[in-house]
Parts: structure tokens; C-alpha cells; sequence
């Protein structure tokens, strides 16, 4: 141990925690407090609000937000807020949003807006008295529940079911009360949570009272109550379609184009390898949007992948086919998000972002963020199989030629003008190159 | 449409930019403005900086920097920078370490350093003759790309194996070149996609001339060039271990909290919508770092969630178990990460969090950052499993059967202090709140 464990850290000020960082990690512990300092809002009260959102935050670490104009969505004009540190993101959404404004735009639905919380418990006995004691108590679950979903029920959201789910194949003793949730405009992880504790403390306590319960069967042990970040019925439709012949550009012609694009996304389909690369590229859209609108981006990326991956193998979240002759391109992903409480109220960006979207409800929301996440591989393919890549492709395999033949600047330049019509390929460069030697 | 689109928007300055931000979706523009501009740093060439690094910047998106010291990894201490906006994150990392700090700390292993790539590519005709070429042509596409990988080389990485995959099983014609990398300190994206197209452009273009090849065969045609996130073999191992005795703590016998803490993470291997969650606490931590040290999230979200859905069924990344009255526990992850390149060079905040790390190598942030996330996933766990959240529960539950009763608050100060060491059930609560109603 080349450094000391320090006491009590949590209750220094933020100015000792700096001090004592700087001076226990840094060579030069007065730049580094210099640095952390200069990241600091001018405006003090606006700094301790961010200083707020977590424990012992010592600066404000900047991601930059960038804006994506042009988003034509049930034919509504958006500009989408985007909050990342990747080069080339928000460009590419700019772009794929421009190129759908005159097509017709992104068209969505929502699916579902179910959210899910569990009880995970160990009863051991009889199955069918836990089944009777279940539907008995279950009324009483609803009741005991009231008080916190009073509000949420008022406005048409609370708690949608409660299912028993005998889980004891697969772990002793294991059984479940499934719960599933309408949230409205809430992310609903505070909601889901309490209603769920409440559930699992009135289910341990009836059951001290069930008079067909075992002494030993009353002992219901509840292992875990908590909302589940898996939400395949709370999912979102975003989709553009248009004439296979409006797709003739960048010098391809649209046969071709659209050829190519349904391959990549076929690949994309059967390959897991690649279909993690392919998704990377739809959550560098989503992700952003999730980050500027308050919402939380693990949630919603630990239950995208994991609905990838639910009919055994990882696969695409999109998919692109043609019908009499028109190109659809569609994503479908699960994706719980929150216009009101959490970050929504507190992060002044953020309500910037929600303001800038022309205040969604979750479910307009839900819909913009499918959008930026479509728009995202939509420009991602269209790059990697048209002129995009290839022509820097083929430009950097000519270069690397001409580097291993020892070329000249001028020859160099000579060549990307003479291949910027032709097909680059080993043996025509070097017989190219010859040439001009030859002729020097 | 109630907006109108805009045109060649990315060549605007930033200011107007934001101008036509506010004026075309804002209700108080001139207020929009001034909270957009209040964000940027006063040091006009450091916002520059961040401006530069995605496209349309506006402001700087403020994620909280905090940090969580006492981590003992292979018995040395860091403080881990967390660049997260969710609250208790950051303190529940602190209380892991603290947890651990006396009881011998972390302990970590790269596991290997694998990063892939892959040629898709389409090839219709004899697959003995395209493995023949294949053979030929391997030493050429070594040959060809070191230029590339010169300096890669030097230092003892570049590409470790390019290997032909026959995919015509899954889809007519489909080939890949499957690629194996070692990028040392790099993440390697920028390395691997330049040494991919220059294979794959090579692959093509000899093709061309391969004597075995009818003229359709030499028809090789490249639909994708790209590196894959998807890193099995780029990864990382994290535990804790202790005798089961020293986790008597919390007022909960050892045995006990090591039976439900066991059992806790059974249920996160066996029911994916626990496990989804049980990650999703674990990314927590993880993107954190992440974030804090200029690494993609994006990608690495996607490499370890289908790595947690590899054998068919999504599953938990961590596991507990005891061997000999040893409690051990475990997390074992893919995470391909750089400490040079990228943002690692750019961001000050980056530059600072690695010099608080000691300056690591990659493998050494593998192992910091696999440990940021067991960290979290010990403490949540612990959190649901004991009093801490257990006596918040307990507590919730009693005022909310008080509150059914319309206690008053002095009744339900005294009912807090009586239930302290007690069970809390509905039949005890309300049998003594008759009896102190009658006493009253």
C-alpha cells in the first residue's frame, strides 16, 4: 500500500475532498485543484444543484450536447437534443434526418407501455395452499397498495396485474408475485418500487394468518422486491418506407443500393458478432437522447440488449425489407422512459431538452428516441455500403499502395485524381504506376 | 408541419445555431439562450475544445464527477472517478470499498486481450477454391497491412489471426474474414477498421488474378468491413473473497446474510428479468468509469450484455458461492478499453482521471473498472438483503398501515420507536394501536 486508506470521506467538504485528492494522487496536486475548479459554473447555487445529484462530486464532467434539426416524425418537425462524446453521431442523425424530410419522414408507433416489478420469495409447502392463499389475499394486495397509487390511478396508470409464478423447477422453493404497471408520463422506478415493497410486506404478514397454512408454511421469506429493467411489452415502433426508385443516389443505383442494404442488415440479423456492433450504433442515437432527457441510459441499454438477445441468440434490432417495390426500414425495441420526476425537474438541460421537444409525454418520447436510434444505423449502413466508406476506403488502400511503391506527393496526387472514376485494385495501380514511371 | 425544415444548418455558427434554436421552439427564447450560454466555460478556448468533439455543439451537457476512494485492488489503493448523474451510486461504491478494505480487497486478472474484426463478404461459387485462396492469400494480407500495424507491431500487438469463416449455412454466399487483434493500450477501433478495409479491399483485388477462379468466382464482393464490440476473449475477472464468519455484521448472523445473499444471485442466474436488473446495478458502476476515463459506453453496454446472453438464455455477470467457509464472490466481463487514443488525449477531465488511477495500462483499467462494477452489485445486494433497506421497508410499511388509521404524527413517532425490534406486521400494528386508543 503506497497510499492511505482515508476515514470518514463522505462527510468532508467538497473543497477537503479536492485537497485531500489532489494531494494524495496528483504531482501537482495545485494544477489538478486548478482544473477540477475551472470546470465549475460561475453561478453557485446552480453548481451545488449539480454538485447534488450524486455524492462526493468534485466538478462537472462536460459531455458535449449537440442538436439534430430535421427530424420529420408523424409528420411533425423535430430537432433532436443529443448528448454524447462520439464525433460523427449527431452528424449522422443530421444527415439520415434530411435525407427521410422529403420522403415522407419516420413514422412510429407504441407497442406497449407495460412496466414490470417482481417479488422474489421462498415458500416451501404446498404449492396448491400457496395458490388458494395467493388468490385470497391478492384483493388485499390492491387494497394495502392504495395509498401510494391513489395518484397514479387517478390520472388512469397503477397496478395492471398480479400473477403467482411457481418458479421452483428452476430454484427450490423459488416462486414469484409477477407484477406488471401502467406509469403514464413516469419512468416509474420509485412507483414500481414502493408498490412492490408494500405487496411483499402485506404478502409475509397475511400469511401468518392463513389458517390453511403449516406452521412452517407461514414462513414465507421474501428474497428481493424490485422492479425489473426488462420491459418487452413496454416497446416502441419507428419505421421510413419509400419507393425502391427514390433510393438512386451517391452514384448507385438504387437497385443496388437497396441490395446491399438488406444484405448488411441480414448479416446483421445472423451474426451476432456483428449485430452487437450493428445495435452499438442504434444506442449511440438513443443513448444520446436518453442522456439529454434526464432518463437513465443503463436502464434502457441492459433491457434493449437483453431483448436482442430473448429468443436464445443475440440479434439486429432492425430490420429492412422491400414489398411491390417499396423500401421499409423498421426498429422495434423496449424502451422505459420518464418525462416527468427523477432528473426530469431538476437538470435545467434537461428541461431545455424536454422544452426543446415541444414538452413529450413518455410516449411521444419513446418515439423520438426509436426515431434518433433508426436514423442512427439507417446512416451508419448507408455509409458503410455506399460511396461513403468505399471512396475513403479505396482512397486509403490506393494511398497505401502508392506509400509501399515509394510515390511521390505529386504522384500521389496524380493517382487519387486518375482512380476517382475506377476501380482501385493492386495490380491496376501498379501497372498505373509503371506507366507513369515509365513515361517521367 | 408547424416548424419549417432547415437548411445547410451545420454550416451555421454556434450562435446561430442557437439562435434558431430558441426562436423556432422555445417560448422565452432570450431565456433559453441565457441558460445555454451559462453552461459554457468562461476559458473560450477549452469550451472550444469541447465544442469540437461532436457536430452542432450548443452547451456542455454537466454529468456529476464524483468520486469513491478506499478501493484496495491487488493490494493497492485507488480512488475511482464515477461520471454518473445517478444519486447513491458513487456512496454505494465508497461502501463496498470500505467493506472490503479491511478484509483483504480486490482481486483481479485479465483473462485475455482478444479484440475481432470481420470481412463480410459474399462469394458465389466453390468454397475448396476459395479456401485455397484464402491460403494464398493470408501472408499478402499480413504483408499488406503493415504499414498499418508498424508500429503496433513494434510494440508487441497487431493482428494475431485472420481466419476464413464459411457462413453459407445461415446465408447464401456469406463469408467472413474473422480477424483476431491485440491493441495493447488502444481500444483499437481506429487500428482494427483501417487494417479490416485494407484486407478487405486487398482480398478483392487479388481475387482479380487468382488462376483457380472462374471469372464469377473472382467476383468477390465486400459488403462490410468493420470491427465487432463483441469482445468474449477481451476480458476481465474480479472477486472478493473472506471467511463466511467476518459478514456478521449489520445485526444479521453471518450464515444468514451469506445464505441470502447466495440466494440473491441464484435468482439473478435463472430468471432474466431479476438478471436484466441485477446488470443493469452493475453498469452503474461500470459506465461510470467508463465515462469518466474517455472510454464508449455504448460499446462496451453491448459486449457485456451479450456476453451475459451467450448460452442462449440472458443471465447474471456476477456469482457468489462458499468453498470451506470461504465466501467467495465473482464477476467476470468483456470490456475492451483504451488509456491512449480517443478522447484519453483530448478531455482534461479524462487526462486527470487517469492520472488518479496511477496512469493505468488498459488491462490495468479492466481491472479497476470490472471492479467498480462488482463493487456495486455487492452493494446492492447487500442493501436488499439486510436491514438497510429491510428497516426502510419495515418502517415504510408500518406508516403506511398508520396512515390507513389515520394515526396522528406523535402516534406514529411513538409506533417507529415501538416496532424498532419488532416484527412489523399488519395484525400487530393495529392490535397495538387499539390498545394505546383505548389507553388514550
Amino acid at each position: 500500500m503506497t497510499k492511505r486508506a482515508v476515514e470518514g470521506f463522505s462527510k468532508l467538504s467538497k473543497k477537503q475532498k479536492i485537497d485531500w485528492l489532489a494531494k494524495t494522487y496528483f504531482a501537482e496536486p495545485d494544477k489538478a485543484i486548478a482544473l477540477f475548479t475551472k470546470y465549475w459554473n460561475d453561478d453557485k447555487k446552480l453548481q451545488q444543484l449539480h454538485d447534488e445529484f450524486i455524492e462526493n462530486t468534485i466538478t462537472n464532467y462536460y459531455l458535449p450536447l449537440g442538436i439534430a434539426p430535421n427530424f420529420l416524425i408523424n409528420d411533425r418537425l423535430y430537432t433532436i437534443p443529443m448528448a454524447i462524446e462520439e464525433s460523427s453521431v449527431v452528424a449522422a442523425a443530421g444527415k439520415a434526418a434530411k435525407f427521410w424530410l422529403g420522403k415522407g419522414g419516420f413514422h412510429t408507433s407504441v407497442v406497449g407501455t407495460e412496466k414490470v416489478g417482481q417479488v422474489h420469495f421462498i415458500y416451501e409447502g404446498d404449492p396448491k395452499t400457496l395458490a388458494a392463499y395467493f388468490e385470497s389475499v391478492k384483493p388485499q394486495l390492491y387494497k394495502d397498495t392504495e395509498e401510494i397509487t391513489a395518484n397514479m390511478t387517478k390520472r388512469g396508470g397503477g397496478i395492471s396485474s398480479i400473477e403467482l409464478r411457481d418458479m421452483t423447477d428452476k430454484l427450490p422453493g423459488y416462486y414469484q408475485l409477477h407484477c406488471t404497471f401502467e406509469t403514464l408520463d413516469a419512468m416509474g422506478a420509485n412507483f414500481i418500487n414502493s408498490c412492490l415493497e408494500q405487496c411483499a410486506s402485506s404478502f409475509e404478514s397475511y400469511a401468518q394468518q392463513y389458517p390453511a397454512f403449516t406452521e412452517s408454511e407461514k414462513n414465507i421469506r421474501v428474497v428481493i422486491s424490485i422492479l425489473s429493467n426488462y420491459v418487452p411489452n413496454c416497446r416502441v415502433k419507428a419505421s421510413v418506407s419509400c419507393a425502391v426508385e427514390e433510393l438512386n443516389e451517391d452514384g448507385m443505383p438504387a437497385e443496388e443500393f437497396v441490395e446491399k442494404f438488406i444484405r448488411a442488415t441480414d448479416i446483421a440479423r445472423i451474426e451476432p458478432y456483428r449485430a452487437v456492433t450493428h445495435n452499438k450504433g442504434i444506442m449511440n442515437g438513443i443513448d444520446a437522447v436518453v442522456l439529454a432527457t434526464g432518463n437513465d441510459f443503463r436502464a434502457v441499454e441492459a433491457g434493449v440488449h437483453a431483448y436482442a438477445a430473448k429468443d436464445g441468440r443475440y440479434t439486429s434490432l432492425t430490420k429492412a425489407w422491400v414489398n411491390e417495390g417499396v423500401f421499409n426500414f423498421e426498429i422495434e425495441i423496449p424502451l422505459a422512459l420518464g418525462t416527468v420526476g427523477g432528473l426530469t425537474k431538476l437538470h435545467p438541460l434537461v428541461k431545455l431538452s424536454l422544452e426543446m421537444l415541444g414538452h413529450p409525454s413518455a410516449e411521444e418520447l419513446m418515439q423520438i428516441t426509436a426515431v434518433a436510434g433508426l436514423a442512427q444505423n439507417f446512416a451508419a449502413i448507408r455509409s458503410l455500403i455506399t460511396t461513403g466508406i468505399q471512396q475513403g476506403h479505396m482512397k486509403m488502400h490506393l494511398l497505401n499502395i502508392l506509400n509501399q511503391l515509394r510515390a511521390t506527393e505529386a504522384e500521389k496526387a496524380y493517382f487519387v485524381e486518375y482512380f476517382k472514376d475506377k476501380t482501385v485494385t493492386h495490380r491496376s495501380v501498379i501497372e498505373t504506376f509503371q506507366q507513369l514511371r515509365e513515361k517521367a
